[in-house]
């Protein structure tokens, strides 16, 4: 049978496909920005069935299959594995040309050896046919990287986190390296004041210090970021709606922001954005001392469902793209970085296709194309 | 003589052109948003000639004309029907790869039988032509849309009209279904105290009532919606800039704002939103209550010609493509609405191409793909 | 040898080719907009070598090479001719797909009879061929404009320009027109009271006046375009950011606001965008009692990298496309010179690709297609 995609999918020319078949495909993986959950790799799971590897937090399918009207029951709820997987299959047909529909396919095959299109029809024969294949220990985590040609993933970490299963996995002298990345965001949450102070709080039990001042913080931040050095960490990582543009006076008005919110008492929007800068400025310096490389996921407006945030919490699938002004704000941090050579290598990722053009023109701004 | 545009115009390839011609060609239309005036239905108009049903009130031709460099006196003047159609027929050639040509030549054809390009040449002619047909039953009002196989069509309507039009058709025992539409924007206008007071005294007088708070205001909106309820109205209909992101408080302050701008205050920029918002939602639940599907038109920005304003008035053609903000305001409102339960259906138009994607990823984030 | 750029280069087919190459490659070229120097063309400068006529002031030229990693000793700094030459060379391979590429070979082709593609290997050879062309009278800068058929071209000039190089070549019955542009640009720095200050200074200098309030800064202004006027000029050209919307006051605001900020007082960003658009009006109808013909440059975010604004100044690379809200100023601007029928002709340039179909659309509200 004509396999669904072929060995030439998305390859439409002579010179595409020589270069993939020839030079790319064999290259080891080099991931350095992933969700893995540091856990299953300690642990190196094995998946009771396809349904826990594939449906488990995927919520780009989760979308897909509320958009086809299938009940919740059968996508975050606690319908058996089985049902979950046959609505899943149910909704396949109806991604194509959403890259869920490509996703799926190169999964199926790569992984399973399964070249038909997933749907309703031979759901249960293939959900146990891959739930057969997950019990082999070349389906556990590590055999799945190991198939992949994983050199080296970075996943995404807490501050506060003690990155125990990355200790546990460099301990066991696996022959992939998996490192951690410091996304601070909680720090950032400067319009709410009782997550910020909550989250300041485990930022000193973190770092085991007080934290009664803006210097207290930003020692206890280093604190960190020396912490998650020493395991082997390069990379930080920052999900923003966008990166304010400071007010003239936001470096020295930082330290009384700081203690106003940790009074409980609320930022003005402007008063927000300066606190925000500041800390992003004072993170990236960090970052450069270390030889760290920064990342900015940019333009997602999160959480716009509010009965479902309630019901299932964040990032379960009810994000879009959003329409912020990106370019006065992301141009001044950069800048301010650049002035003092204190600008770390720095990669961008922008959400809204409208402002392709803006962030690669931004990109070219500052010194030998690091952005 | 070779049709201009050919039975298989856009229809690029096999499956197109199998999709249009076996399955959509023969369809019934079922059009939920246009601008036919209910008075030419109700009265089942007979145009005296092509100019009038042509070009009394399309403002996309009146523009292409005036690009031209026509003078007024043919488009909207008082020139005589034979020489403005010389003037639109003078335009036609130019306006290629325009939506208007292409619509032009399919009314032409579909309508009317001709396949020529319609220019100054034969202008005459074809006004003679088709002025002719438009006096047969054929081609009155009623006629037409049978044509077309009209079986449903939405109107566009002031919550304080009388649908005296609508009823006429509806006792008319007419095959073709015609519905109003909601369409409150002049109570949303509050930038402008005068505008709005004026407006509420009309809203106060078609629901034979006062409207001296808040409270007195929405149960008067309540009591029109639940006349065009009683008429067959499913809809409602929005024509926006852009949907305001409230303030935390915009609940509790409207009934205040609504009592400062009927006093004849003007409202700073925030306020103005904060009111707008909250009556948004307000309508929202109304509509959902009802079972009514509600309609956005968002992005333009109208009535940028303060001259051809005075002269004219709205809508003749002097509006263009606005670069609002639209993500945080659009998504509140539907998270609000959503999160009691009260979200209706919902229909999304974006003027600005720009804003697709985004739109598009909007659409994805609440139940049952319903938006 | 087969040439790198064919005589068909973009010319895609039969149409494009015939218009190309029947009607438009031996018109002569009217350049309304460009940045040749006044003083090079008054003293039909010889270029030394390839060096000086390309990488001067080419900061294109410099951007591309500085993401290469070159250093800025070759860059802007005191390396030799030939050894810049040398890194511009390299980097030329890797700008393929980027117009520097196209516009490298296009210009070897057309001025030095070269149809190979530069790169490291022939940059000597190519260097001495070229350098060794532009001692030639066929290749001064004269030479050049004849060449291409230049029949007029418009510079770029400040306000407080004396124009005596348009004088001299005015003087010198050349057959090639030169025409300067006023471009004020320094006078609308409103956000900078020491800038502004300094810049209505010299505006006063330059009128042989003095300034003391708003009225006296728009007949010094008055005075520096009949001064224009006088030598020829009948265009005006403004780079911004975008054209602020202004409150409603603004225009009984403005000579205030000058007062304020002739005193050194900072103005909100409110009050400088009010200034600023009182200041545009008003020029825009000093333009039009002339027939001057205004262009607006919007979009561009300047000098967004501090360090080297420093090191090198303005225009030297480190712009780029920005994300401003532009189309309610704008639409205020042309809507009120419209009003009173003062608006000129007017030309929008606009940088940030997503923005194509809303100045498209914007140019369509205006008399008689002048935008």
């Amino acid at each position: 049978m004509k396999p669904l995609l072929s060995e030439d999918f998305l390859l439409h020319n002579e010179t595409a496909r020589r270069l993939y078949h020839h030079y790319a495909a064999d290259l080891p993986i080099i991931d350095y920005h992933c969700h893995l959950p540091p856990a299953d790799i300690a642990t190196n799971r094995r998946f009771l069935n396809i349904t826990q590897i594939w449906l488990e937090g995927d919520h780009y399918k989760w979308r897909a299959m509320r958009a086809m009207g299938i009940n919740e029951h059968y996508i975050t709820g606690t319908a058996p594995d089985e049902e979950k997987f046959r609505m899943w299959a149910a909704t396949v047909p109806h991604t194509l040309r959403n890259p869920l529909f490509h996703w799926t396919h190169l999964e199926l095959q790569r992984y399973f050896g399964i070249h038909e299109m997933l749907s309703e029809k031979n759901a249960d024969e293939i959900f146990s046919h891959c739930s057969g294949m997950l019990q082999k220990s070349s389906h556990s985590v590590h055999g799945l990287l190991r198939h992949m040609k994983v050199e080296m993933t970075g996943t995404t970490d807490d501050p506060t986190d003690d990155l125990k299963h990355h200790k546990t996995i460099a301990a066991s002298n696996s022959e992939i390296k998996v490192i951690p990345s410091f996304r601070p965001d909680s720090v950032l949450a400067t319009h709410d004041p009782i997550a910020f102070r909550t989250y300041t709080e485990k930022v000193a039990a973190a770092s085991a210090t007080t934290i009664k001042n803006y210097d207290d913080l930003l020692s206890a931040l280093q604190n960190r970021i020396d912490f998650f050095h020493s395991t082997g960490c390069i990379l930080s990582d920052h999900g923003l709606e966008y990166i304010p543009a400071p007010d003239e006076n936001a470096e020295t008005e930082a330290p009384k922001l700081f203690l106003k919110i940790l009074n409980g008492q609320p930022l003005s929007h402007s008063e927000q954005g300066n606190l925000k800068f500041d800390l992003l400025l004072r993170l990236g310096k960090m970052y450069r001392a270390k030889g760290w490389t920064q990342q900015f996921h940019l333009g997602a407006l999160r959480n716009t469902n509010p009965r479902m945030m309630r019901q299932l919490g964040a990032n379960t699938g009810y994000d879009s793209i959003g329409d912020f002004q990106q370019a006065p704000g992301l141009s001044k941090l950069l800048g301010r970085l650049d002035e003092t050579d204190e600008l770390p290598k720095t990669i961008l990722y922008n959400l809204n296709p409208a402002d392709n053009e803006l962030f690669a023109s931004m990109a070219g701004n500052f010194n030998d194309g690091s952005i």
